[in-house]
């Protein structure tokens, strides 16, 4: 169940390099490597990422801007993508600069939404 | 020059409320706020965001995504967008949940690039 979304979300996303569901522990539930991805520390950007993840939820909330719900981050070589699935649980994505990010927002935020019923959001 | 840009980043997204340029230290260089804005904390906004933006940058340079350029945050009631002018300094604008995203990112990277140049970078 979550391979074949992870799976879903990166196939169908142009320049889609992985994807994985995290708890806000940083410890993976599940990730999904495109094959034709360079080799490539997914779980180590998820970690990395966990972290700031709570960070960023305690200050959008502080500063009354709600709960965040999703966080892009664009660097040089690696656009990410992570999207809040409960409040235990995340799913992010990795596409390279030139990927289709609009499609990457899209197909994560339906695939957040498969998973919420099974992670019993 | 700072209120300049920052005002057409502004007023010409639709869903605009605020925009500033600050420090990675906190501190406003110049911040617009929108007419019509309800009564809001941009500053603080920017403050908040500057201590998870070195955080970012830090992680996303150790995950060999390249340096951070632009990071989004989504939240219930408000999106913000934050994009590095140089190493120093970066731009942000707070938009509402239904504004326009697209043309936020947009002008905040001309907007940001036409700052770079007074600001040293």
């Amino acid at each position: 169940m979550f391979r074949e979304v992870l799976a879903e979300v990166v196939d169908r996303t142009e320049g889609g390099i992985a994807a994985l569901v995290m708890g806000m522990d940083g410890i993976a539930v599940e990730q999904y490597l495109k094959e034709d991805a360079q080799p490539f520390e997914v779980e180590t950007i998820g970690m990395e990422y966990s972290v700031i993840l709570r960070d960023i939820c305690k200050a959008s909330e502080l500063v009354d801007g709600g709960v965040a719900r999703e966080v892009t981050i664009q660097g040089e070589k690696l656009t990410t993508v992570i999207r809040l699935i409960n409040e235990e649980y995340f799913m992010a994505i990795a596409i390279r600069p030139d990927g289709n990010f609009g499609k990457a927002r899209y197909l994560l935020r339906t695939g957040a939404s498969k998973l919420a019923t099974e992670l019993g959001a």
